[in-house]
């Protein structure tokens, strides 16, 4: 692959779909209508079919790339692989990214004001499922009049988003591209997220999920950030980046790990509401893709897209074999997929990675020919 | 190995060994006296050499063999290695066990009372070290006229005071065994750490450390025991035991991951003293042999005792890499050491396996005749 131009997509401004009518839940519960924030980035072609829905991870948001003021310290989170002639080359495709639903960055969630209660619906919010994050988008493309999806892109989360979508829209849906992910969380990582849960329920300020938008459970919340913080990393990379050295700190001396990870939790508690942080992960530890449809192959029965699916090594909460599983059950199911592993040192949020080898592959998977997937492994 | 008979060595009494005189810690912070309580088994032989320590994991204590009533649900923590004809036979050894300095079970720690001030240490209590665990053990050893050590034994944090206890009483030990350990811990490990000290002193029961003996950060000390629980376990125990299962609690539906947590957490809160939990976490991120002595060939270059290291292949807070790196360290620095590494898929916590192989290895360590091991990997 020819070296890919670094052109930027500049100044981007988010947008708020609201929709209108009622919404029903995975479970059965409903909302009065919703809003979800989202930005775009290139333009729609006249067949409207050039769109790539990016999905993000559990405390992403819509803010993909670009930047929102000239001034913003960091572009969107994953500005480095979206852009003018980048791997996802915002000159050929229309490029989509929404805050999901349950979320708290602009898109209706917990933190949302209840209508009936003008208050915050805090605990009380619907279930949200990883089908209810598909379904909720799939609206707001038809909003903006997309045909088709040329693909779906996503990690970790962003992947079950991914992978449900190709399930649920079949004929919508081209070409799917799940990275770090899974089609099931196994006990370690459902344990993980829900000690986080309870340092979030078990601070007082949560007060039974009823809390000021600027109040709640911050000391909890960052807590459970700075757990989960660890699990998105490997040992080698915080060995690397931290290793054993100390830091000054006022009178305090402390490992240079500890107050990177003190950072972690602060920065997070003020951009991140707690209840949004308990739907999502219930809904993370909730997708199921075998036991939902009685097993991954008849999940993936009607799945009309070509998949690529990506894992890397030193992922640990998301593992290769994970994402190896979702490859070979595609392939089982007979349909047209192919699967990755990448060798990195960076741990789960390695799908991130400034990598060419990584640009390479969605670059590839993206401008190829329809059909021309073969399975290699 | 013939099969060992099951001995038990039944019904057994704490002691408490009280030092009256004034104790300086490595930091050079001194305790107007303290005590270790301990239990003991079997006969101290009248060449008074037969003794084997026992040293014990962050959580873990004084009892790890026998039980203090006969209604008891569990015995101690290593019932299964200790007892008449066991791997660990109290038979032919004196087998001594003391919950460390610093600790909660009956030791001087931060929830004793200061005689100056009428209340616990709690924050004030001095900084402890791997090293000051083995020097008051070491005057305990001396209080009972112990001549010399035939093996010195622990797991995990217990492995750190074995092997420190081999260098920093090189003439006293014959035999060292350490397991699931590290000469230090990496930035992974402290981050955990850190994370459940986060949790307990960003608890307001906390208050600075200052709290009353029943009272205290309970709801922090649950959060860092979950956490830090799942670091003993392996991703695939854990989906052995609970998988995706959910379990009914009243109204709410969770899985039983959770339930196990919760009820781990809630346990420990009723046996564990929060700033304990503080110090010895700190004693374990403190804990650099490479550092202290300006490499691992020089910490261990006085060393007498025959040394076997154990690591487990499933344990990934302390990898086997970091135990293989101890028993390299020994050998290069001319030291007689054997080095095992057990298949398990346990976790860290499978030293506290039931496992023949683990009780062949131990057993042949201790009954072995002196000078008979070779470096084998």
């Amino acid at each position: 692959m020819p070296a890919l131009p670094a052109g930027e997509v500049g100044l981007v401004t988010p947008r708020d779909f609201v929709f209108p009518g009622t919404y029903t839940f995975k479970n059965g519960q409903t909302l009065n209508g919703f809003t979800l924030r989202y930005e775009t980035y290139g333009e729609l072609n006249a067949t409207r079919d050039n769109a790539v829905l990016i999905c993000h991870a559990l405390s992403g948001d819509h803010h993909c790339a670009g930047w929102h003021r000239a001034d913003d310290r960091k572009p969107g989170w994953w500005n480095n692989l979206i852009g003018p002639g980048k791997a996802v080359d915002t000159t050929r495709f229309y490029v989509i990214c929404a805050n999901v639903i349950g979320g708290c960055q602009g898109s209706t969630g917990p933190s949302s004001i209840n209508p009936e209660t003008q208050r915050p619906f805090g605990n009380s919010f619907p279930f949200v499922t990883i089908t209810d994050m598909v379904r909720t988008q799939k609206l707001l493309l038809d909003h903006l009049g997309i045909a088709e999806l040329h693909a779906v892109i996503g990690g970790s989360m962003g992947g079950m988003i991914a992978t449900a979508f190709a399930i649920e829209c079949p004929q919508f849906v081209r070409r799917c591209l799940a990275m770090a992910t899974t089609s099931r969380e196994g006990a370690q990582a459902i344990a993980f997220n829900e000690v986080g849960r309870q340092a979030i329920m078990q601070d007082p300020a949560w007060n039974g999920g009823d809390y000021a938008r600027d109040g709640g459970p911050r000391v909890g919340l960052a807590i459970a950030r700075m757990m989960a913080h660890i699990t998105y990393l490997s040992d080698a990379s915080m060995d690397r980046k931290f290793g054993r050295r100390r830091t000054q700190t006022g009178a305090e001396t402390q490992f240079e790990v500890e107050s990177y990870l003190r950072h972690q939790g602060q920065s997070f508690i003020n951009r991140f509401d707690a209840n949004s942080y308990l739907a999502i992960t219930r809904a993370l530890d909730d997708f199921d893709l075998a036991s939902s449809y009685g097993s991954l192959e008849q999940a993936f029965a009607g799945v009309q897209a070509e998949t690529l699916v990506m894992g890397f090594t030193s992922d640990w909460l998301f593992p290769p074999e994970q994402n190896r599983a979702i490859a070979l059950a595609l392939l089982r199911a007979g349909k047209r997929v192919s699967y990755a592993e990448l060798s990195t040192d960076l741990g789960h949020d390695s799908f991130l990675l400034e990598s060419r080898e990584l640009y390479s592959l969605v670059h590839g998977f993206l401008e190829r020919p329809a059909g021309s997937l073969n399975f290699a492994i």
